[in-house]
């Protein structure tokens, strides 16, 4: 077996039955520490410290020339498959949406390293979070996570459609009331003001900056919330539970191709003795 | 097939099997437009600038003026069905409920537009909530929901009036504690006013505008919170899972009535060939 | 049948198959309205206006007449029922629990209003909340309360024990997070208060009186409102659905008793015809 | 039966078929007590008390003492298990976790109590929270806490992955968003800080230090709401499902094996009869 067979199968999360290789493993990680690093460089008490600076730089110029490293691997091991073997294969990888995905995860950065040009931080830093999709390969989680939302899209769509009519009305309802019982706060001056009430009570999450205060708005807000409550709650009840009857089936149908497959291998062993 | 019939197959959201025709998932959308500009138009960030109070109007007018023509097209087309062929059969089409506010979708606001009248602008915007019953007509999911409430009726009004209970007691608790502990601030100075602090803490809102400060008061409250949340949440988790059976049961029997219809078909075909 | 009987009949909860006799529908009523005005009493916007005064009065002169006479009624006319006849049975019947409830829901307040003693008006309401046990009577959901509870009290006494750990082992880590972090703010300056931050958001009310503010005490807060949300939520969860199973049982023997009662009505039917 | 073995039936916990002895029972209580103590001790408005500082020493030493006694009296009476006779027995049953559990439980204090050192407050507070475990030794239920995770490992960390990442990510986009929206708070100049928003919003405590206050950070951040609390919530479900199920799953099997004991001895009685 030659190098570029076992850099496939040590590269391809694909050509390993179950877990991920060792190498795969590292990138993951590495991808999570590149996020750790991207949330620590915002924060102003660390960046404005120059031995903070030297870690970010040292640690951005580390992941980029690894992850370029490993793309010309991915690429190049490629052909190991027969379907992307030559030139024209190659290019066929390249042009895969997780391989655009891999290049984004490195490309722009290294270009501005280079040549040092004066690009916004913030545009860097958004492009960065392509490398969220190098992850999504690994966790097959994240795909269950699609799988989840159309196998309950029809309810999903049904409930998030109840629970904006609610949050509309809601909003409409203490605007009309709050502004009618001549509270002058800036709160409920309108009713996209009042849909941000309405989201925040609803969802239960209930900032306080904002909040009826006049006896009435209080009396319909005190209704709407004992009522609401439970509607805007139903679109998350039905992905949660979409979500994990999903898992669940995967988790089972793992088991029983593992199952069958011990039972074939058993069955040739059989056949091998007789 | 005449005029008004392929208005009415067009118009009456019974006419088609499932889905929407294309004239009703305009007006469909156009309610929805209209419900966002009801919203932005009370906003004195857009209202105070000449530019969007252009961009109001216009669309205004657009939506009275496709809102009566959709009245009078499904006035006139509903002669298509039989049971409203006739002067007295469209009487009675427009003495629904439905026809009914189709009208006040767009009349109030015509006649202040032709008459110049001088209305008060908040009463035709709580008019304008008319509209939401346009929706309604198209959604299904509307229609499960009051299907949703009776087949729990029983349940749900038990749960709702133990919430209640929980509601009241917990107010009149902390009105008691907080006031006898010397508690000096306005929030728990009367019932009514701890019930707002109970109905914002049992519903796990919180807004943070009322909370107990003594410490017996806030002995209780933990308590209260403890044990309550539970309570105050079971007319919300009763209705949802009402609600969801109610929609897995359309769905099954949708599914049910389509495999039906396709038996019938096949069956039909066999016995054209026998 | 005599007027005691009569009375008996309408008066005694457990007298009628189901539903309630008009009688107690009144008294229910009156009792839900007792209750209002007590909240509304407290009020200080209302009980400084002497109209409202007036209001308060009669309604209360008006609530503790009737409920005296009910009183009366039902002691008296308990002598349809063998089991209180004469003066013995009146004096068993007299020292039930309801029946205590029922002399207290008017007694304390009479007394004070003929003899005009001085009375701390704090005491009185707080007595007149025995009137929640005259309602109790009336509604099974309250009495299924109390059964759900003890069908699901092993889980619930677990679930609570482990959601009562996790806020103290929450407040005690915050405490000394915060405290070693340098925090100066009254909030966790001791474990008692840390504590009530712990309920505020272990039950997700979170009214924002008191969070953690040192960046090491965000990041345990925020680890253990992930981790710690579901088991707090935990007893809620279990009593919720013990007593949604608990209520779902009684319908069911309620339904099954009523077949069974028309059942033998059917077969007496046929019996008599035979 | 003599002093030893009955003391050892006394004190370990797995000597009796179900519940705890007497002896085990005062040590939980007392355990619970000393938590209490615990909390109380650092409360600024108690321990400047001199009576209160006089409640506190004697509650301590009289906690130490009776620690210590229990320790030697479980050190000695081990050896009626015959796996710890002995000497060697004994250093293997004061190596074992809960035995370590139960020396720190007095140790650390009773050398500083004796000895006079100068110890921090604080380290001996924090140590004195290995009583904890002292606890878990008698609830069976922190038991089925590590059962419950084992057996839902796999769907709880996927969601917990899940969690975390809408979590990031919305706390990503609402730095970018408010921070190019101009808002200068200090709530969203990071990510870090962001996060914090983030965890605050999505498991819906909300205390309400930080929120978005420009219009698109308003609207992001309702959308995120909307739909990632139900995210969020989805490791807190799982659990509580998984541990509910091991719960009764237990509560199953102890009842299963009582009928096979009261079955077992009753077939004893029969052959014994016959």
């Amino acid at each position: 077996m030659g190098l570029k067979q076992r850099m496939y199968d040590a590269l391809a999360p694909e050509a390993r039955q179950s877990g991920l290789s060792r190498v795969n493993l590292f990138i993951l990680g590495l991808v999570l520490v590149s996020f750790l690093f991207l949330a620590l460089e915002t924060e102003p008490a660390l960046y404005t410290q120059p031995s903070w600076q030297l870690v970010f730089d040292i640690s951005n110029i580390a992941v980029i020339t690894i992850f370029a490293l490993e793309y010309i691997a991915r690429v190049w091991s490629a052909g190991a498959d027969p379907q992307y073997a030559g030139l024209a294969g190659r290019w066929r990888y390249m042009t895969q949406f997780y391989s655009i995905a891999d290049l984004l995860a490195f490309l722009p950065e290294l270009i501005v390293m280079i040549t040092g040009a004066n690009v916004s931080l913030l545009v860097l830093r958004v492009l960065r979070l392509a490398r969220i999709i190098k992850i999504a390969r690994f966790i097959p989680a994240f795909d269950a996570l699609g799988a989840a939302m159309r196998r309950a899209s029809s309810l999903l769509l049904t409930s998030l459609a109840l629970a904006i009519t609610i949050i509309y009305v809601s909003a409409v309802l203490l605007y009309f009331v709050e502004g009618l019982a001549g509270n002058e706060q800036e709160a409920f001056a309108s009713i996209p003001r009042a849909i941000w009430w309405a989201v925040a009570t609803l969802t239960t999450v209930g900032y306080g900056d904002v909040y009826p205060v006049t006896p009435l708005g209080r009396f319909c807000a005190g209704i709407i919330a004992l009522v609401g409550v439970g509607v805007v709650a139903l679109p998350a009840g039905v992905f949660a539970s979409a979500f994990s009857d999903e898992l669940r089936e995967r988790e089972l149908a793992k088991i029983k191709q593992e199952l069958e497959a011990s039972r074939a291998a058993a069955a040739a062993g059989r056949n091998d003795a007789s």
